[in-house]
Formats: structure tokens, C-alpha cells, sequence
């Protein structure tokens, strides 16, 4: 029985109330209530941790694929309103992939289901996903019926190092394009790798500047042939180091230091004033090289601590700003430096926000990256559902 | 270079215009815009059907996944429009899973671009997902990003007979339960194999009234071993006969043959004004030997020619009715069996519509499955994006 922490997770101030409003804790909605692998769905409440979730379904030989890098203490209803997309989102798609229904109880305190128990489903509007990254600003979710997948066979994994940033991008888009699918594509940099030497005695090569992680998860007969196969591709990027690995214990390693990334920087802290804020851009693939190194030159122009990780197979780039939240000028300068980030993003036809949503902190950037028509119509649909504004206002627009 | 049909579809009626109305033929917007394979991205125009957006797709070694069976025909935005599902969801999923953007114009004549070119995106609300299964009702799509697949390195097929129609259901269930995901998993009745002997000189064992299709996709080494797996769950549910091949033109001859099925019934009709309704229910696979005993005891209660095809993988049920249109007694008993199949598609937890769409025959039928919360909720949409009603009037609901 694992314990599941009382951490909370929400970084971009989803979650934060106004003042004079109330937070609503889903903590007590914590039963997972139906599991059917003949039907490929399990039915849950909106608190369930996906760690615990995940836990109960491998019972089954299934598995819930969304896996945000918080996952042991990310909830259900949390990752929903966010359209978590984390580590395996190359190879499962996002959260929005992985709900076929959803209980809401609506602003006039009506309780509807959307959705359902069927993998098809073409019965009018597609309430469901409206909800999904909604943030709470249109409802609260108590309940969801989610798809579930069978684990996959086998599992193996590559890291290879890097001593240039661009290589990395290359590395990634060269995979993509020749028909490989990794399970999961992670990076990360040398101040997160020296982070979790210290932190979890972790040991990466010292010529390393990038790490590189790429696992492939498919059929126990065609594992080392994949492996193989893929290694070659790495290759072509000129790696500094290279390692393959099938045991699962280091596998487990691994992997549990790359989720715990962004809280081994963050137990770092010099003083208790400082804050890892944490950007999370997303571009294709194909412009990870470009956009890699304008951020890496754009950390240097402001002279930041910023550790790079990311859920690199998909675009998606994390830069962790190591920020003093007392300093005031030291905090716009935080803030200049996300809106450099995010029209980076922009630029290279991604978005300014992969997976943490819009909350407080990120909606002057959502309006550099949508319309004035694009927001306005989103502004309608939130007056149509909740014509008084009491759901989680202040959040996501204006 | 194949010849794409000028066939047109849409089953339920949504582009049948009311009186003073206009259709809009997207024939013209025809264009495959731009293909990103290290992106895993397509760009097309509304009026790509797709078998030829496939063909092109597959030169690159990839391919777009939804395969309604009128794909040859069937358009980029028709399909969206239904969020078709076909052949392939229980693998892949339904279209919603696979459009990352698109570009529509709205009611009031603005265009405006959601979603794009990204794997992820949590910004703001998911209004891609609101477009598709909107019918048209929302706006009228001009252009897609699509997400695009790698084709996978092997397929096989196995053909399980069976002489009772709950073991079909059985079958299915077991694969399911099992953790097998076919990439397609068919089925027919004697019915439609006896048409596509007549049309196609397709054919089938004697002893044989139900027909299950499963094919299996998965890495050139594990092709094998994955089938005779399969074999040995369907043997279980007792088939008649059981026939198993990977040839690719045996295997081309019968995928043909099942996506021109309804084609197929269509052009037996014995007089002018005879025609196949299709009924187009889904369920949970769990509930289909149970659901496929009381649709095929209604038949027989109602007195009707039926052909029972269908999806059975993720449990949609295809059921087609011949109908004389003349005869307005025998039309109004075939609405009053439409609505006890939608009843058992309610009473099993599953819907009245699994990728057909509503469009004008099925209004009352979405009455039936949804709550009247629902259906305000989704009216109150339709009114905040398209005020005056101008967007496919009359059709989804009243």
C-alpha cells in the first residue's frame, strides 16, 4: 500500500481563490468505483490520485495513461480540468483522449452526465470535452468514466547524452519522422540532473550536458529489435554518452527522478522567499532545435537560473525559473522573461500553455496566443453555462 | 491514381436542407495542405475525402486512423462534422481523438483558427472538440490539422464463424477482457453475407449465420504469436469455422467487401421506392450478447427485413432496415423499431447514435437519451455561438 502525499499540485494559480471566494476540496471523493476491462472503462470520483488509480487498475493488467509528471498526488478531477498531458502524451494523446463521461454539477446546481460508458458516441455536442481544461470555470466534476488501457508487454529504455541543446530537438524530430512512437520522450539539463545527484544520488556521465530519455514500450518479441533500431537514429545526433536498459528496478530509478524533477529544484531553495516557477510551452516537434536554443540564449540575455526539462517526444518544454518572489523587480523580470517564452512558443506555431492551463498567472499570454474572436467566443460559452460568474472566477479570462 | 466517388452520405438526414435553406458543397476545398510526419500532423481542406487523403499518407509511411466504412467518399469535414467512428475506434478511437485544429467560419461570417499544430494544448477552452459531431449546427469547417499515424508493420486477420448471435458478443468481450485490442474487430449476418455473395461473389461457410472479423495490427515478429492467441479466445465462444490469413489481397478483398456492405444491401432493393434505414446504436462490448438477443428478438417481433452488421469491437451495431418509402404504415413501424433499438442501446448504458450523428431522424431519439439539463445546456451553446439559428436549421434538435 503506497501512500498517497497531501501534496498539492495546480501551477499556474488554477486553484487559488479570489478573495471572499471558496475552494471546494474533491479530497473526499476518493472511490474507484467500477472497473471493466471488457468494456475498457473505469468509473471514479473526481478526487482518486492517478498514482492510486493506477496502482488498482494494474490488478486488471490495465492501465489510465495520462501521466503528469505529479501523478501521485494529481487527481482525477484536477488532471481533467487541466487536460493533463505529461510524460506519455506522444503515445496516448492528452486527458481529453481518455474521458468518454463526465458527473458535473453545473453553477445552478444542477447535476448532469455527460458522455458515457461507450467508446462512441455522436449524441449532439461534445459536452464532455468542454469540461476537459476547463478549469473549473464551468462546473465541478465529481465523477468520471475513463478509459483504460492494456499495459503494454514490454518496456526498454535509451538515454543518451547530449552536448548541445539543439541535438536534443534533432534527436527527438528524427525518431518522429522515421515512424517510431516512444512510450515517453524526456530531456532534461545539467542544473536538474546535478539536482537529483544531490537530492536522490542520482549519477549521469560528467561530459553530459542534456540528457536524452526514450523509452519504447511494445511486444516482448520485437523489444531489443526497437531498441536497436532507435538507438542507431540517437546516434545520428552525436551523443556524448549512450545507455540501454531493460531492468526495471533501474527503470523505476529512473523514471521516479525525472517525476520528482521539479520538487528536487524546488527543495533546493536558498531562502524560503524563493519559488521555482515553472513555464510550459509547447511547440512541434519539428522546431524543437530552433526553439530549444533561442530559450537557452534568452536565459542567458536575462541572466536566470532556469533548469530545462520536458516532455521533449511531444514539444513540450518546461523551463523552471528559480525566482525570489520578495524582489519585485526581480519578480517582472520573471515575468518578462515567461512572455519571451511564450511568443517563442507562438513563433513556432505552438502554445503558450501545454499542460498547466491558463489559471491566474498565464492569461495576459493566453490572449497573445488566441483571436479576440477565438476569446470572445470562449467568453461566450462561459455567460451561456454560467451566466453569474460564481465558478472559479477570475481564472482563465478576465 | 484511384477514382474518388462523387457519392455523397451523411445517414441521419443532416445535410438535407429545410425548405429556403442553402447546402454548401465543400467539394472544391480539396487541397492536402501540408503533411509533417516529424510533427505527426496533416493540413487539409474540408472537401479531402478519405481513402484519398490515406492514399497520399501513405508515401510517407503513415495514415489518418477514422474509417467510416464510406471512406472512399466520406470528406475530411463530413466527418468531423459526425465525429465519425468506423472500423478502426476501438484502436484509435473516434475523430475527436485524432483533429488537433481547425479553421471555421462562424454565423456571424468571422473565421476564426482553434487548436494547431501541437500535441497538447490546455488554453483556454477546448472549442475544436465543440465543432466536432456539431453537424454543422456551429459553424462550417474550412480546414483541419489532423494528427496522423505510423502505418503499423503488420496485420493479420482471423474470420471466426458462429452459429448463434450472442456468441459473436461473447467473443468480443473475451478479446477485450483479455487486454487484445484488435485493430478492427467486424461482424455480419447471414443477410449481408448472402448479398455480398450475390454482388461481390464473396464467400463464406454454409454453416455459418454470423460472420466475426478481427484483424490484428501489431510488429512484424509478434504477428504470429498475437493471432493463435486470438484463435485460441475465439475457439471458446464454440465458432462453426475459424479461417486465418495474413495474405494482403485476401485481406484487401474482404475489408472491401465489409465497407461496401450497405452499398451492397442498397443495390438489391427490389423496387424504386425501397429503402435501407440504418440504424446505428453502440453499447458496452459487455452488454452485446445480451443487446444483439434483443434486437434480433424485435426483429422477428416486428416482422421486418433486417442485415445486422457492425463495429463490434467497440460494440456499435449497425442495423439495417429495408424500408419501403411509399408505404406509410410500413414507414411508421420502422420508426417504432428505430426507437426500441434506441432503447436497448439506453437500457445497456450505451446511445442512440454512435457515429451516424442525429441530423433530422434521430431528434427524438436524443430526447430519449438525454436529460432535459443536457439538452438546454447544449442549446444554450448552440444559441451563444449561432444567435439568429442560421447554422443548419432544424437539425440535432427542434
Amino acid at each position: 500500500m503506497k501512500l498517497y502525499t497531501k501534496v498539492s499540485t495546480s501551477l499556474t494559480g488554477s486553484s487559488v481563490p479570489l478573495e471572499g471566494f471558496l475552494v471546494l476540496s474533491m479530497a473526499k471523493f476518493d472511490h474507484i468505483i467500477e472497473v471493466s476491462p471488457e468494456d475498457r472503462y473505469a468509473v471514479v470520483e473526481a478526487g482518486v490520485r492517478l498514482d492510486a488509480l493506477n496502482d488498482h487498475l494494474s490488478k486488471y493488467g490495465f492501465f489510465y495513461p495520462p501521466d503528469p509528471g505529479s501523478s501521485i498526488a494529481a487527481t482525477v478531477g484536477g488532471s481533467i480540468s487541466t487536460n493533463a498531458g505529461g510524460m506519455k502524451a506522444v503515445a496516448y494523446g492528452t486527458t481529453r483522449n481518455w474521458v468518454l463521461g463526465l458527473e458535473v454539477v453545473l453553477p445552478n446546481g444542477e447535476i448532469i452526465k455527460v458522455g458515457g460508458k461507450v467508446l462512441k458516441r455522436t449524441a449532439g455536442y461534445d459536452l464532455t470535452s468542454l469540461f476537459i481544461g476547463a478549469e473549473g470555470t464551468l462546473g465541478v466534476i465529481t465523477k468520471a468514466i475513463l478509459k483504460i488501457w492494456p499495459l503494454p508487454e514490454a518496456r526498454g529504455r535509451i538515454l543518451a547524452y547530449y552536448d548541445e541543446i539543439g541535438k536534443i530537438g534533432e534527436a527527438v524530430s528524427s525518431i518522429n519522422a522515421r515512424g517510431i512512437t516512444p512510450e515517453m520522450a524526456e530531456f532534461m539539463d545539467r542544473i536538474t540532473m546535478d539536482s537529483l545527484t544531490r537530492t536522490r544520488g542520482m549519477r549521469f556521465p560528467e561530459s553530459a550536458k542534456y540528457m536524452l530519455l526514450v523509452d519504447i514500450a511494445t511486444t516482448s518479441e520485437s523489444l531489443q529489435r526497437q531498441l536497436s533500431e532507435t538507438v542507431e537514429i540517437l546516434k545520428e545526433s552525436k551523443p556524448v554518452d549512450i545507455h540501454v536498459t531493460t531492468d526495471p528496478s533501474e527503470m523505476a530509478r529512473m523514471y521516479e527522478a525525472r517525476k520528482g524533477s521539479y520538487a528536487s529544484l524546488l527543495s533546493e531553495r536558498d531562502k524560503p522567499s524563493e519559488r521555482v516557477v515553472i513555464g510550459d510551452i509547447v511547440v512541434p516537434p519539428s522546431e524543437l532545435p530552433e526553439a530549444l536554443r533561442e530559450i537557452e540564449a534568452k536565459i542567458g540575455e536575462y541572466g536566470l537560473k532556469v533548469a530545462l526539462f520536458g516532455h521533449v517526444a511531444d514539444g513540450n518544454i518546461h523551463a523552471n525559473i528559480y525566482a525570489d518572489v520578495d524582489d519585485r523587480d526581480f519578480m517582472n523580470k520573471v515575468e518578462r522573461f515567461q512572455i519571451e517564452l511564450g511568443k517563442i512558443a507562438i513563433r513556432h506555431e505552438g502554445s503558450v500553455s501545454a499542460e498547466h492551463g491558463i489559471g491566474l498567472e498565464k492569461k495576459g499570454l493566453l490572449k497573445l496566443e488566441l483571436s479576440p474572436q477565438v476569446l470572445e467566443l470562449m467568453k461566450s460559452i462561459k455567460k451561456a453555462i454560467d451566466p453569474n460568474n460564481i465558478m472559479n472566477r477570475g481564472k482563465v479570462f478576465d
